[in-house]
């Protein structure tokens, strides 16, 4: 048997004889000496085979990278000079007595310390991209950050309860995965786009704390950072508001941190929906840019330049500025890239103005300020944005102007793009965590195309004190029991108070044209359940892929998942999906629709 | 806030102010006095309102039960006499000073102490029938159990890695659910059956040591004790050989019982599948019954009684006694009921000797043995009977012979069904947990309607050493390196070591009559990276559902499982499976086939 992993001999086994099992990571001959790097999941040992022990000599020499390898060996010290500080195992090495081929290999498709590797081959080959070590890192801290959760949670009373996964499709937000069924002619399945119902339903069933670590399903296009089954850290709770709610998830945040990584957060500041957007334009700011909006839409209502003007006039116009210390520095050429990178968020231009001299604040030639609109303000506006933004000489003002949607996104966007390029520089940006809350979302956002009001956060979010009577005369203005945790810019949890009782829910589905035959075929076990005593109740849930992606640095949830999908859904590994017998379908009472055209034609 | 649970409120919180938030769970007036029960998840307390807090009575007054309450009130001793010694908070009372009204309640469809409700009640109202104190109990230590195990596993060195959900169809074993692709027209996921490939994918990638309690699906035609998704601990490990993984699960098991319900098992005994099919006529045998099968086969060849003899003659035939201890005082009604019960596992009758006399084995009307079949056995026959069997006065002896299949299923039913109605009695079955280990497993069993082997346990199970050679000449004898974990009759867990090479695993497709082409097609991408250096694994998987059923002594899994599907795989809560809309179906490429029947007609 193994006595021991290879990374983890370090110098307190000097003189021992151990063995070991693992992959020959590298091999090499060196002045009529064979050694070999052995790898396992916890890390790299050198072993040594000298040709006094033939037998071992012969199998060393035999073998090949990847190679799985039985060792035993003594441990000695490396020789002078020899130590490798990057290992735990490199003040040693194991001089083999025995060595055992326990299975050989095929040349893998790449080096397992390749880091140039295309996401595609890694894909295609991911068993042998899982062997590498930041892989293996990854899922083992994944792993780690998921148990610290769990013992978290329990030690506050959570319960752990399995809701279904072959459930009910009630088409609402995302597009669901179905499942035929086969017992039940033409009838389908869904995937659960996540436990909401049954979590609520839990606690009207008086389990009082729950949580689920769980898979959950969204058939929707891809966007980079998304994935068709994802992992969500789903948790609710009886009898607690929502600052209760957010204390016990935030000092879970903190415990997680500081377990799994060493981090200690500070205290999360908690900032309404309504300030995150007037001053970062944005409901998930990232607080490690410290640069703000500026608000400049009254303004600009009397000033004759028309692009301002106009925006400002506008019902949903907004007018921002954006001072960027030491901005006066940007070339023509950096300004026309962020002009090209506003344009993907819908602006139509980027003005600025560079600030040469803050004593010399005129419109005209002798302008202090430099920049194609200074000439279409007027000097007291000018005065009045150098006034608000506090610009100084050297630094750059950008302004947005546009329906308040297209500001907040592009000049958001800009300000993280300029931040994280040129903010640590410039002293506005820096390193490290800033989680935060955003609280107070609005209950709904009015859908244009469809001229109707939707969710913001889900149809199940209870309104706040004295908003109920909004839900009918006034819905745009009605505010939310809702909070989310931002982590450096990134959603990394949601949640809310839920309605408990079966007359508001039904409100709330009246403001959202879910008419009460639609509300009862759809919800009906929910509205029926809310009349039996439903307690207060709320919750979050987390998204544990990309929680665990900030944490381990990855660039991607598909770094911290084992067996992702691409961005076209498929698996490259196994080749899903694919086509399955003609028998299948007919059990499952369906059939291809291409077929069916072709049979009817 | 709320101070304390309800149900946790003893004699050390006399003279404490409580504040409690739950049901009310009775209410009942008594000399102008209110007494309410509130109920929370940890239990009950009494609840006194007497009419000098006018304001609380009146709230309390107007309760009803399942009403949801936040009750304030002082802690004092109930009066003497009035203690309840079945609750924790049986001692004391509270005296409320406020009562708010959280929630109103409708009459419930059922009280929640009620205990005579049919299942179908039950699943329709689940969400009260989850307030029943059973159901609480049962999830909460389905909970317990789940987290024990993690908290072994993780200590043994174990990592939790999810594996996918939307998988590859390998029409193997049982039915799949599919999923279709909405991205690749015509194509479809599965949900898994197991994660077996990827947790073998896994070990090939180094992680060494993997675990997940995961979802799996089979769609099946449901068995009473089934459901088309289950729970499945998974086990898998590199570099450890089946009685090293034995060890580790039966200490797991064996600390579960003890911090889960304070039960101490004993060492598992390993049996056999030979001597299990020998013994017991089961490859589950359940150990509380100490009957054993007497095996009487070749003893039937040479006597004339056609019954017997034919069976014994038989390629697969099997002739057997079963001694039941004091088994003379069945009456003729009774061996009736039992003849019938074995008829359901095609048995054609049930032969049986009473013993009254042992001194007296003749086979004539002098006969000390009462049974139609003596005068058609040889009194040689009925010695050596009486001597393997060791009856004495008072016992009966059961015979089967038939196809061994149906003798083993027949008088293996028996056994347990007897053992189980008369054991305790009569001395052959006890109460208690008798766990073991079945072990040997053949490789394959002959399917006879297709003429063909198939795996016992499954494909990718590894045959003993030695026995390699066999798989091509003689797979019948070939035994597999497999185990089950067995308690009281139940498989509760199965495991085996794995194939890690590509030349064996091929090997064993052919045996399977799974040509290169279909392997390929399959199982390609496991035969592919059993090339690049797989290590040495195996593993196990144990049944979540149906051990936490054993220990919480439940009949049904369903009541250890919060949302179950009936036995026709219906959702009775949210009424899954249901129909989906057009436009859902037109997005998948499939039509329903009774529609495109309707269109095409």
């Amino acid at each position: 048997m193994r006595t021991d992993y290879c990374g983890l001999i370090d110098s307190r086994y000097l003189g021992q004889t151990v063995t070991i099992k693992g992959w020959a990571h590298r091999r090499r001959d060196h002045g009529g000496v064979i050694f070999i790097d052995l790898r396992d999941r916890e890390g790299l040992v050198q072993v040594v085979i000298n040709p006094d022990t033939p037998e071992a000599f012969t199998t060393a020499d035999s073998s090949r990278n990847e190679y799985v390898l039985e060792i035993t060996g003594l441990v000695r010290a490396r020789p002078e000079g020899a130590a490798n500080k990057n290992l735990i195992s490199g003040e040693i090495e194991i001089v083999a007595t025995e060595i055992k081929i326990l299975n050989t290999a095929v040349t893998p498709p790449f080096q397992i310390d390749d880091e140039n590797l295309s996401e595609n081959v890694r894909l295609q080959n991911r068993v042998i991209d899982l062997r590498r070590p930041v892989m293996q890192k990854n899922l083992r801290l994944r792993y780690r950050i998921a148990m610290l959760i769990r013992n978290y949670l329990d030690s506050r009373g959570f319960i752990d309860i399995e809701t279904p996964m072959l459930t009910r499709s009630t088409p609402e937000g995302a597009r669901d995965y179905l499942v035929p069924s086969r017992v039940h002619d033409g009838q389908f399945f869904a995937l659960p786009q996540s436990p909401q119902l049954f979590k609520q339903l839990l606690m009207v069933a008086g389990f009082d704390r729950y949580y689920q670590i769980v898979k959950c399903f969204r058939d929707e296009d891809l966007r980079a950072d998304r994935q068709p089954e994802f992992t969500q850290i789903d948790i609710e709770t009886s009898f607690l508001n929502e600052h209760e709610i957010m204390d016990i998830t935030e000092s879970m945040a903190k415990h997680v941190f500081k377990e799994g990584i060493g981090v200690e957060l500070t205290d999360f500041p908690r900032m309404t929906y309504a300030d995150a957007m007037y001053y970062y334009g944005s409901d998930k700011p990232d607080l490690r840019v410290t640069l703000k909006f500026v608000e400049l839409t009254d303004l600009m209502k009397t000033e004759e330049f028309k692009v301002f003007r106009s925006a400002a006039e506008m019902a949903n116009g907004r007018v921002v500025g954006l001072r960027v210390p030491g901005g006066a520095a940007l070339s023509r050429k950096e300004i026309d890239e962020y002009t090209k990178f506003v344009a993907i968020y819908g602006a139509k231009g980027l003005a600025y103005i560079k600030v040469n001299d803050v004593t010399k604040l005129s419109n005209d030639e002798h302008s202090g300020l430099q920049s194609p609109i200074v000439k279409n303000l007027s000097e007291a506006a000018l005065k009045e944005i150098i006034a608000r933004t506090g610009a100084t000489d050297g630094d750059l003002i950008f302004f947005g102007a546009d329906k308040a949607k297209v500001v907040n996104e592009a000049i958001g966007a800009l300000r993280i793009k300029i931040g994280h390029e040129k903010g640590e520089a410039g002293g506005y940006f820096a390193q490290g965590w800033k989680p935060m809350w955003v609280i107070d979302f609005p209950m709904f956002e009015h859908d244009e195309e469809a001229d109707r009001w939707t969710a913001c956060h889900h149809p199940f979010t209870a309104p706040q004190d004295g908003h109920e009577d909004m839900l009918d005369n006034n819905p745009g203005a009605c505010i939310a029991k809702a909070y989310d945790m931002v982590l450096n810019g990134s959603e990394i949890g949601g949640g809310s108070i839920r309605i408990y009782r079966e007359e508001m829910q039904s409100k709330v589905f009246r403001a959202l044209k879910i008419d009460a035959e639609e509300a009862q075929n759809k919800f009906g076990f929910l509205l029926e359940n809310l009349q039996f005593g439903a307690p207060p109740h709320g919750g979050l849930a987390f998204g544990l892929d990309r929680l665990v992606t900030l944490m381990v640095g990855a660039e991607s949830i598909r770094d911290v998942i084992a067996f992702p999908k691409t961005q076209r859904a498929q698996c490259l590994l196994t080749d899903a999906p694919n086509s399955v017998d003609e028998k299948q379908l007919r059990e499952l009472h369906i059939r291809l629709r291409q077929k069916a055209e072709v049979a009817a034609s």
